[in-house]
This record gives C-alpha cells, structure tokens and sequence, in this order.
C-alpha cells in the first residue's frame, strides 16, 4: 500500500514487538486502510519519537496505533505530542505477563489519553479495529469493510464446539 | 446542548457511576461537542443496552464512552452492537479499586474493541479528549478548540511546585 | 443424550474455551444428566446470547453453565437475561491466567448473580457439580448418583503417597 | 419467619461478617424465602462446623450461603461435607480487601464446588438471589417473587442520571 | 523410620503435592527425625481430617507440617483442630502459581495459627527445618544435626559465581 | 514478667510496628510465657541485630517473633543467625497494604525458614499462639494454659449473629 | 542554597507530587547538597522535559530525582535523554496505590536505567540519600554529612518499643 | 581485569543468579569498568554479608550491584551496611516471576535506599549502566564509553521492523 497516503501509523518500541503488531497490520491491510509501519524507541530513540508524534498529524494521518511493552511509555508519550487519537497495545512482558505493560499505559493523567487495548495479539487485532472504526465515520468504504468484516465474523461462529479442533 | 445533534453518547451501569462520568461531559461540553448522557445498565436493563447500541450509529452518534465497574460489562457489550469508536472508563470498585474493572473492559478478546482509558475520574476526562481527538479529524471547530485546550494545559504546568497548594 | 430434555445448558465463549468445558459436559455425563452444549460469544454472537439466554427457562433447562475467558462477559450477561441460576467458569487467558477472567465473572453487582468457580478445569468440572446438586433437590436418581460420585471420590483417595506416581 | 422449615441456612465465620450477611437475609426476606442464621466458625468451632455440615440436608435446607474473609475456610468445608449446593461470600478483609477471601472460596479444587459471589455487601445480596433462583426451579411463588423482583430492578433504572443524588 | 514414634507429621491434599512435599521429609530424614506421611485431603476426605488432627497430639506428633493448593484449607483445619504447631507449605497452582495458595494458608485470623514458609519446593525444604527448629528445643541429637546442617549450608557457598553450572 | 527467664523474643523493625506487635505480648502474657521486647531494625541498626540474632539461644530465648513491614528483611535476617525457631509478623505497609510486607517475609530461600503469620492484628496473635504452640510441647503450665485459652476462644463463639454488635 | 551550583535536580509530574517530593529535598538540605526543583510533566510539557533533561549535564548537575504516578513515564523519559544518573519516585496514585506508578518506572528496559525507590515519602527521603551516596563518592563535606546523618539515624532507634507514642 | 582496582562489586545470593548476574559484568566489562563478582548469600553466608558490605568501600568499592531473588534481602541489607550507592537487581523467582524479588528490594524503608532496577536481565543491564553513569561523572573514559555506548545504542534501532528476525 504504499502508494497510498498512510492514514494510520503503527509504531513499536522495538523489533521484538513485531511479532504482535503484525496483526495489527494485517487486520488494517484486510480493512483496505493504508498504513505505516516504524520502530520508535522512547527510550531508545527519543529524538525520533519527537520528530514521529509531532510530525503525525502535518503528514496526513489519521490514527495512531503504538505498542510497547514493561515500561511502555511509547504510546502515551506520542500522545503527548500529537493530537491525534492513539490507541495502545501491551506487549506481553517476560515476567509481568504485560501487566506492567498495561499499567504503564492505561493509567495516563487527565489530559492526555489513550485509548488502551488487550495485552497481545487481541489488543493488536483490536486497536486496528478501532482506528478503522474511527476511519469508517467519514469513509464509506472503510465503514463497509468494518461492517462486513464483522459481519463475517459473527458468522464463522459455531453452533456447536468441535472436538476436531479442541 | 439539547438543540444540538449529540455526537458523544456518554452511557454508565448506574447512577452512582455519575459522580465520575460528569468530568467526561464537562470536558465534552468544554470543547463544545454536543453529547448525550444514559444510564445503561448492562446487568439490568438488558434490552435497554441492545436498543441504545444497536441504534447509535443511525441516530447520529460517532463514539460511545461508558463507565462501569466491578465486573463491567457495558463497554464491550456496546461495543459488540456498535461499528462506533467505544471508549472505556473503568470506575473504581470498592474492595479491588478498579482493577477489577479494569480487566472486564480492557481484556476484550480479538475483534470487539474498547479502547481503555484510565480508571476513575483521570480516564472520564480523557475518553472526552480521546472522543474530541476523533471528532477533530473532520471537525475544524473541535480541532481547534482541542488544541486551544491542549495548550491551555501545557501553560497552565507552573516551573516551579508551590508550598501553598501542597 | 440427544433425545431426553437437556437439563444443563453448557455455553462458552468460543471454540477454543472447548478444551476446558468438555470437562463440565463429562461430570454431567458420568452423572445422567442430560445436558446442550453450544458456542454463545456474547461479543461476537450478542443475537445469538441474547435468544439463548431469553429463552433458556421456557426451554426447559434448570440450570445454565457459561465458561469465558479475559473480558468474561458471557456468563454475567446471561444472568442478566435469566432467572434460572447461572454458574460461570473462568477460562485461564494467555497473558493473566485467568485473573482477568476470574475477575470479570465474580465481580457482579448486586441484583443478577453468578456462582463462580475455579479458573479452567477444576472449576469446568465443580460447574457440572453444582448443577448437579442443584438439580439433585429434586430428582432422587441425580441425587443418588451424586452422592455416588461423592463417595467414590473419597475412597479414591490413598492414604499414602506413592513414588510411583509423583 | 421461625414457624417455617428453613430453605436456606445463611452462616458466616464470625459476628463481624454480619454487617454484610444481613444483606443476603434482608434478600431471602424479600423473596419469601424461609432461611436460619448461624455462626459457624471453621477455626474455632470446628465441632460445630461438622455438625452443622453434616446435617444441613436431613434438616431440609436446600440451600447454605457461607461468608467469611481471609483465609475463608468456611465455604468450602461446608461443601466438602454436605451435597447440597453451597454458595460462599468473600468478606472484605483488612489488608487485602477480600483478594485473600476470594480466592480463598473460589479455588476450590475439581470435586468439591463453591458458587462464589462478589467479594462484600453485592455478594452476599447475590447469593441470595442465587439461592432463590435455585428454589424457584421447583417453587412457584418464590419464582414469581424473583420474577417481580428482577422486574422492579430493571424497571427502577432511571433513564438519566441525576446530579442530586450523585 | 517405620520403628520410630513420629515427631512430625507430614500431610498433603492430594497425591499430586507429594513432588512437593517429598522436599520436607529428605530434609526431615537428613536431620534423623521420624515422621510420617499422609494423603488428608480437607474437601474429598474431611472426616479423615477430623480423626487425624484431633488425634495427632495424642499419637505423639510434636509438629504437623501441610502441603496444599489452590484454596488450600488443610493447614488451616488441621490448626483448627490440634493444639500442636503447624507449619504450612503453599503449592503452586496451574493459573495464579501459588498466591491463591499461599493467601489462602497465611491470612488466618487471629486465634488459629499457621505457620507459613515459602510456595513449592523452597517451602517444604523449610517447613522440615522450621519442625526441626522446634524438636532441637529439647533434643539434643536434632538440635546438633541442625547445627551441623546449616554449618555444611553456609560451608557449600561458593566465593565466586561459576560460569560451568549457570 | 521481668524476673522470669524471657522464653519469646518479640522484636520488631521500629517503633511504629508497636501498636500490632503489643497484640503478640498481650497474647503471651495471657498464656503466661515470659518474654522480652526489643526494637531491632535490619536497616538502621545492622550491628543490634546481628548481636540480638547470634546470641538469641545462648540467652535462654526458645521462639523469636519478629514484625516488620515493606522490604521486611528483621524475620529473614533473625532467622539467618540463629538456629532457633523464628515466626514473622508482616505489618500492613501504607502503599501496598502489607503484599510488600508479606512476600518479603514468606518467600525465603530453601535452607532459611521463617513461619510466617497473617498481615496484621491477626498475625501478632497468632505469633504468640504459635509460640506457645512450641512451648507447649515441654512445658505442662503452658500446654493447660493454651488448651484453655483455645477452649474459651471456642466456647465465646455466639450461636447467633446478633445486630447490637454488627 | 540558590547560590551554589545545583547538583541534584529534584523534577516532579506536577504539583500533586510535591507534598512528596518535598522530603527529598528537605533531606538534600540536611546532608547541605544545593538542588534545584521543577515541575516537568512529561505529558503536558514534552518541551519543557526535552529541554530539562538534554541540558541537564550541561548544566553542572550530577544525579536527577524525578517522581511521579500512575502512568509514571518522566523518569524513564529523562534518563532517555540524560547520561547523569536518573533515580524515580513512585508517587502513590489513588486506585492502585502506586502499584502501577512502580511498575511504570522500574520496568525499564535494558539500555536506559532508572534507579527506582520505595513509593510515596519513603522513596522520596532515599532518592536524596542515593543521590548523596553518588555525590559522597566524590565530596568529602558530603561524604561526611551522610556519615553523620546514618550514625545519628542508628543512635535514633530505641531499645524499647514505647507505648506513648504507638 | 583482575589488575586494576574493582570499582563495582557485583554480589549475588546464590550461583542460580549468575545466569542474570552476567550481563552486568559483561556491561560493566564493556564500558571498561573493573568491578568484581562474589556469591553472598545474606541467609546462608550472614557473616560474609556482613564482612562484604562493611569494608566496601575502604577496599576501593565505587558502586555494588546486588541480584537476588524471593526474599530478596541482599540488596538491602547490603546498603545497611555500607555508605555506598547499592543498585538491585530482582532475579526472577519460579512461582511468583519476581514481584517477590521487586518488592523486597525497592519498598526499603526511609533511611537506608536501594535504587532498584528491573526484573531480570533488562535490570542486570541497567544496573551496570546506573553504576557507569555514576562513575562517569568524575571518570572521564567512562563517561566517553557510556556516551558512545548510547550513542550505538541508538543508531541500532532499525526504522522498520523487519520480518525475517521476528
């Protein structure tokens, strides 16, 4: 997609979350939603964190989508440089399980949010899901993709649980 | 504001949730985005939860934000009968302080999303700043009074902790 | 047991909470209880929970049994659409272990209960129990093969350890 | 209602957990539903706990409700002695605010099962509910007392909330 | 030590703690105290709880040490029920390792003590050394093997870390 | 008590631990056992505890009971230098309630045990309950004494709940 | 002390934090260290933060103390962007107690440390203390100080717990 | 390094932590910093604890780190003991995954600090890096070493997650 403006920025803490925030990507890509894809250390790489949150909105997009994990200070620290809405992932630490992940993010002061999503793959999936949810207001196509989307989703629902795949 | 199109259904599990949610509609009507606000019991007024999420798109609505705690189920119950943005403010629990109402709203399994903010009256406000930063996208006059309010804020951090309002 | 009227009807939230919930059905097996089993994501399929749950006493069952996991909302919104009692098992999730879960059932407020139990197998199996002895007030042959059950149980316990199987 | 058979027997681990086990009597009371009251203390009246175990089905209850905090033995030894079904309350404790009595009731090993409640004052209103639930399988004026009951709850949500009461 | 009065006492819920629990008796036989071991399960067998912790003073123990999980009430019945000191030992459980253990054996109330060492294996290598702690009181064959067992303890602590069994 | 050769050392971090420690000395005087108090902080006073620790058995002490709370280190510490039996009190901690208190004290290492009580009030108690458990064993005045202290804590159980004292 | 080159910058989220913080800098001020204090929040202010911790080592400091809670990401932010020595303060939030402000700030991850302490008024007098041992290292008047400061602490603990002041 | 004077200790409480314990001396080692390595146990070897900690720094010590796990005294007892600046370093525990460990070391009381680092490995990095930061102040290669050490540390972060090592 990458002929296409990004309307939605998928960043990461590091090459390590990749494996979760992939399925942010894929549900985004399934969506027909263009997007970015960058590793944005704020411990790491502070300058670029700046340079990214401040220069998100001027750039075109719409959403952004940050996932992070222990001290995961990513996602609300682009919130604190970016007006635009930014929803974040807790990646699962190894012995916190993500629950510090998840407090680090969730837990922002009144005044700069974010919206917070499952630890892991859900939360990947979903914040996704979200950004597409905030895209179909005002973008018919997306808004049939999501409905569809979940339409087809309602339906792959068994009646009955399987042995077969238990 | 009831002249106006709500854009922001402001929905909770019970009166007593009030006292928090009311900081979500003093920042709504702060940036003057039009809301509405409901009591939706998820636990008991069933039908009541189906027909409000079920009709919030076509009535008009771009994001839900609902509060509830304990075991809190009306955000991601909305949100499984809404495409609409829902955002989750997880009210402190008298034993267990909000963390287990917390987990109810953010724990949301792959593809019905919530996005979380933080529990108590700190997430109240920032589900209407998450909910404006949505609406900003397409709306100038709440962009711009998003980013008045922003900068009112950052002016507002005093260089110096004073003795008298410690 | 398809052609006696099931008794206890065994939901979950998805295919994969399988795994643990067969565990409820086989306790209910051994005990000649005829039971349904079905998929019910109160997320995914809220039609389909809310005609199950709607329509569960009319229907003939005397006791439902609903297993979830994360943000577990499956059993809670089921009471709140039932008046027969309602028992939640909590589904070990990834990250948490069923904290999130465990969480998300118990914590009801007052006015639409569940009887909660342990988290995944354990509590699959205390589910089918409960129902049983529920069930057991008045039908003298559950009755009987509970207090069977009860009894085998206590002889199957060794008075001694043994190497062989630790 | 002394001049009735007891259906239910409310017993708890000690005279201060009676400030929330009236709630559930309040309920039972509410309901119709002949119930006893009794201290039953585990861990200090171990001889007591045994026979009241032991009896409580030949006496004709259907139906015990425990509560008891911290280490909250109470529950599930009643269970371990008795068939009928048995629902236990977390009471608060001091420090852990009920995680301790939680988890305590609710852990309870495949075999032996506890319908665990909300941890306090919503939980012991619960397993009220719960008991009569079980009765009003086989009770027709108990099942119409719950029935009304619920009604009145769902019917006494106001639509909006109130800045009065909050 | 099948010719020996036992001391100590050494009692599990189930068969499955024995991995555990076979921790205290090495410990109790490398320090030549006699002991025995039981499966008492306080849910499946509670009457074999009754007649083994009322009888346990009078049969000549000096110490019971108990092994559980989950909610794990045989410490704390067995306390309920001997004047003698117990020591319990926390095993982890499936979902929450340990701490719905470990809660549940520590947190009793006033009156009824427990004495509780560390979850697993750590636990039960300590529950032995803590009744060998108590039997050297007045013994001087233990109290000098437990002199000797710590001295050996201190002695086998390497000055520098060893690349070779890290 | 102070001609009496001290059979308890209750010691306890700093002075602030004295309004739960003074429920474990109430407790043995009740019970008849002589014992001595003493401040002993493992931080501030490294040098008191070692000299308190190393000489606890050659000065006649029989049980040391040690309280702390936060990164309670006194009980571990105690238990690291003398072979005596020590028992650790966890005082509830302003943040975290005594958790910090708790694991802190009970998680030692295998080869170092230290019997932990519950958080609190109820801990201090049970301290003295346990050491006089230990002493009871050699001691025939303190043996009558504690099964009469246990007799009457039985015996002062209520029946019934009563709502002059709710 | 405003006219000798500050040596511990003494940084703080906001004015909430200051009732706290404060004691780190009453404990600066007894060991005669000069400091300076800010408010730095690392959401409302990014600027400001940026500014503060790229210059800080250019400006003669040698250690940095920075408190803060819930969602507590301006110690590791500054320790991003600053080579000197960054110690945190959890300040204590209302719902979890500072459980989520410690795990905000400790879970650092490896590359960029922050030295954490105990939360609320604790930490804040031991930042000072560690920023001192740093200074100490180097500076023989504050090397000194410390010594004293320690040495009147240990002479400060009494023998004897005192009921007056329990 | 063994010819140059050790600048940093790094002490461990038993060989299992050398795993973690590492890759501080390998950071250490490659920011050029002597340090050396010593197994203290504060419960199997007080004495050497004791003797460790109390001549730190008149044997030339600069910094200690101290790993431990469980009751995780080490870290502060060490800083009982010495004036010294102490880092923590909490060694993930079997059961509990070391939020016994964090909360052993960070909850030190008023008076006596340990700057504690994160769980694990991340922390084992750190608190080499917290030490260098400290030495770099008055050590002018250090301080080269760590800024290019960040410097690297930076330019390390790809822009894009890439696949291939996800």
């Amino acid at each position: 997609m990458s002929d296409q403006q990004a309307l939605v920025g998928v960043i990461m803490g590091s090459q390590s979350d990749w494996a979760i925030m992939t399925h942010a990507c894929e549900t985004l890509t399934a969506l027909g939603i263009a997007h970015e894809t960058r590793i944005v250390s704020a411990h790491r790489t502070p300058d670029r964190l700046v340079s990214y949150a401040t220069s998100a909105r001027e750039r075109g997009l719409k959403v952004v989508i940050a996932g992070a994990g222990g001290a995961a200070h990513l996602p609300g620290m682009t919130a604190a440089m970016t007006p635009l809405p930014v929803f974040g992932v807790p990646i699962e630490s190894k012995s916190l399980k993500g629950l510090d992940s998840l407090l680090s993010i969730v837990q922002m002061p009144g005044g700069v949010p974010v919206g917070t999503v499952a630890i892991g793959k859900a939360g990947a999936i979903n914040a996704a899901l979200l950004a597409a949810a905030v895209i179909a207001l005002e973008d018919k196509a997306v808004s049939e993709a999501l409905d569809a989307w979940r339409a087809r989703q309602t339906a792959a629902v068994a009646e009955q649980p399987s042995d077969g795949t238990a």
